[in-house]
């Protein structure tokens, strides 16, 4: 299964659970297996939005956001190997540490998006978002405001 | 307990675990109640770095940062309340969704910060960070590469 230069933990991090997630809601998206895009830039290239569709009880937490605010969301991306530390994925140069790299694949497989409101329902929970990179389905576990002065490493410039 | 404007979810998401987190090692800093920033720009500003150290088995995932890199460390700032989904934080400016706001109070207590590689040592899986608003001994759950073409929103300018 493995691919050149992988390399495995000598256990599998979902045999030591220390802490635990509830599912706040779902994205909903064009993408699935082999045919979502690499990233979200590519995503956003696509051009095809998304949205985030809350649980009940969750869209109380919205109040003090509005469209055209950035966020930050966090998705639970488990596909079921979570004991790679050294990976090749396809399309990537080479081998390099799961904590170098993006991929799904890592000991706690949450992914992080930032991406821009473009609709926003307060009674329903419903979320409309420019781009994602996620399946359609993608258990969410968090929403963060984007907040340049701490989001933004020091001396970064376009 | 509640300060003005609060909401309770009807239910505490800690009753409805779905998924799992292991804990891939710990922040070292300065910090504990009482005594850590409001947030990491004033971390910064204080000038106190901190480390992460991870645990035994997980240094191989550092192959590919290098010093002077930034990576977004996600962390577990768990306070015993999960169910809190409208807060009035001390220092903000009225009461505000949890999801508009940055407080470690949230459904899944998961906190965010995009920092600077000051030191790496690949053997023993110590980490330099520029600065941290954690307080000693938080756990880490994920080290990931900061990506200016996804992590920076569509359009925003210094």
């Amino acid at each position: 299964m493995s691919r050149e230069g992988e390399a495995e933990l000598p256990f599998d991090p979902a045999d030591r659970i220390e802490a635990g997630l509830t599912f706040i809601g779902h994205i909903r998206s064009p993408w699935g297996p082999g045919t979502a895009p690499r990233n979200l830039r590519a995503a956003r290239e696509s051009g095809e939005g998304a949205r985030i569709e809350l649980r009940d009880g969750y869209a109380a937490g919205l109040a003090g956001l509005e469209v055209g605010r950035a966020i930050q969301v966090l998705y639970w991306v488990d596909r079921g190997v979570r004991n790679l530390i050294v990976q090749n994925p396809r399309h990537a140069d080479g081998a390099k540490g799961t904590f170098a790299l993006r991929s799904p694949v890592r000991p706690n497989p949450i992914a992080l998006g930032t991406v821009v409101i473009t609709s926003l329902d307060r009674d329903t929970g419903v979320i409309g978002i420019d781009a994602t990179d996620a399946w359609d389905g993608t258990p969410v576990l968090d929403i963060k405001p984007w907040i340049d002065t701490v989001d933004v490493p020091p001396g970064w410039r376009p």
